[in-house]
């Protein structure tokens, strides 16, 4: 973990940086391998040029001294937080005037706990420092995903094989997350949503059973060894697809294409959405496409770069983001085809082995 | 949901508040039923003494219909959510000097977000307002609370059945959730620590393998309908408990004892936590008791009222809270000894019908 600590530092310098500030969160989790149990009691970690130490409740200190070296300020029940979090900052050298990077996932109360401790703080977000550096994947993180997706393709498989009349969504979804639990791995999320529920884009899985003649989409990720997968795949069920579906699935199709295409390291995250979007607007489906192309993909299953239509982020090698345009007819079916790609020098390379065919 | 929502625009009258910012947490939920897809897209539940409505990003707008007929503002990924958020704050009525009650658990983005489009708001957390609500449970949250705790004591008991020699603190969860898992219910947290793990508060459940002559501690929570179980028990596994794990346990018993006969409508939160804490203190462990006595719980596992040394806060009947002194010593061991209470007019009734024997 040095070594990122070091990255983090030259990268604060690089920014204007003099303190970050992280919560409980994935953040601290890429930095310094800790995950303190979350609760409200404040827990965060400081980042300083010369300083770097964690605030922490003293019912958490000796689990967390496993997973890091860094030095502890610690604080009990009976006293509360403030004190240690000013001997902290006074180790971290926050002066007046201090520019301070906020971890934005932290609990509300944690941040204006800090902020309130600080003399008149420039104030920021992590995403130009530590997410600069998150959104740059190592070698192990990349092993990590590509485990993890094959995993997830495993699964996504295994749920589609189990499509069949009467099943609901909730049982699909128990298949998917056994495929998970049976590889070792975890569930980060499953979305299944027959027939209309997949005009939902974040369709909660229900009690909805399958029927002759519906669409299926399956939005789902696992967690293996920390890191996520992340697949969308569509199907008609039943012999006949609807032939709207299936025109409306070759315009996701050739948006998906367009959005590989691309993705490569010099271009701005909003031309991997433009290019994408395009291809949807220009078969007049651009008002049915309310999200944005796709997010990063890490500790978070949704982390930096975001490929959305405002985004100049340059991308760059390393990087790993889903592209995921979808088309959603409000009554009738969604469709959504995404892929997860990991930058390299050449391009734009897809993780999952799955086709995306629709029917 | 419209009897909350007017009980709490009476509590905020009460406390001087003129708008409530709740993000997608459980304070959003307890309000209004709805639970949106947590991400970083800025979610919010604005309320106002005389308007309530969701900031929300355009693609769970679908989804989060079905649980709430609130006015949305919607705001897409490619123009972001300050449009809607001024829209919003304009039909809240919110001018400058503000007094507003944030989330304490909400993001720091999304609370900094709304805190920056506001006029020198006076600032304040939702405790006072709020959370004063929630910790008085209506009779159905307490019946859920019993159905959760029943099915937790169930998990419990065949948890402590399947100790045998060799059986891993991993394994020994797996059976906890098993059983809540065939009681329909999910899975709060487990946290299981044999040996000295259990000096840990919050020992993160691994692969120790148990061992006659091994303290055993278990404190798990399952969740039912919406609602959470707590428990922590420990037992001496093999046939003659170290004299030393004896003593100590009887002094932790005879401190939930002391607290429990202390929590009653009218004492302060501190006076329950002084009446277990005493008893530990006198007996020479006080420092080894290094966290507060309890906490509440209804949709959060930890949520008001605090029982913490200094919580002025004054109980009364239908709050629901833990008393849980324990002893921790380094490197041999720790006992904790948990009871969840709902709080009548005439004292507390413990929701756990299992024994706290250790031996």
């Amino acid at each position: 973990m040095t070594s990122r600590l070091a990255r983090l530092r030259a990268r604060m310098e690089e920014t204007g940086t003099d303190l970050v500030a992280l919560g409980p969160t994935s953040h601290m989790r890429w930095l310094s391998g800790a995950d303190p149990h979350g609760d409200e009691r404040p827990v965060m970690l400081l980042v300083s040029r010369d300083h770097a130490g964690f605030l922490m409740p003293a019912l958490n200190a000796d689990a967390v001294r496993t997973a890091s070296d860094l030095p502890f300020e610690t604080w009990e029940d009976a006293e509360g937080p403030d004190a240690a979090l000013s001997r902290l900052l006074g180790a971290c050298g926050a002066g007046p005037g201090v520019r301070v990077a906020v971890d934005e996932a932290m609990r509300a109360d944690f941040a204006l706990l800090l902020l309130d401790a600080l003399d008149r703080p420039e104030r920021s977000f992590c995403g130009p420092s530590l997410g600069h550096l998150r959104a740059r994947k190592d070698p192990g993180e990349l092993t990590a995903l590509r485990d993890a997706q094959r995993v997830g393709d495993a699964a996504m498989r295994a749920g589609f094989d189990a499509l069949r009349p009467g099943i609901t969504e909730r049982e699909v979804a128990a298949v998917i997350e056994g495929a998970y639990a049976a590889a070792g791995a975890g569930t980060a999320f499953v979305i299944v949503a027959f027939g209309a529920n997949g005009a939902f884009p974040h369709h909660h899985t229900g009690d909805a059973a399958l029927a002759e003649g519906m669409p299926v989409l399956i939005d789902a990720g696992c967690r293996l060894g920390g890191y996520p997968s992340d697949t969308t795949r569509c199907r008609w069920f039943g012999a006949a697809p609807d032939p709207e579906f299936v025109r409306v699935a070759e315009v996701v199709e050739a948006a998906v294409r367009a959005g590989i295409d691309a993705a490569r390291p010099g271009a701005r995250a909003r031309e991997v959405d433009d290019a994408a979007r395009s291809v949807i607007a220009e078969a007049g489906h651009g008002a049915h496409f309310v999200h944005r192309t796709g997010h990063g993909l890490g500790i978070d299953v949704h982390e930096p770069p975001w490929i959305t239509a405002t985004s100049n982020e340059v991308l760059a090698p390393g990087m790993v983001f889903s592209i995921e345009p979808g088309i959603y007819l409000p009554g009738r079916f969604g469709i959504r085809l995404e892929e997860v790609v990991v930058l390299g020098e050449d391009g734009a390379e897809v993780l999952s082995a799955l086709p995306r065919a629709v029917a």
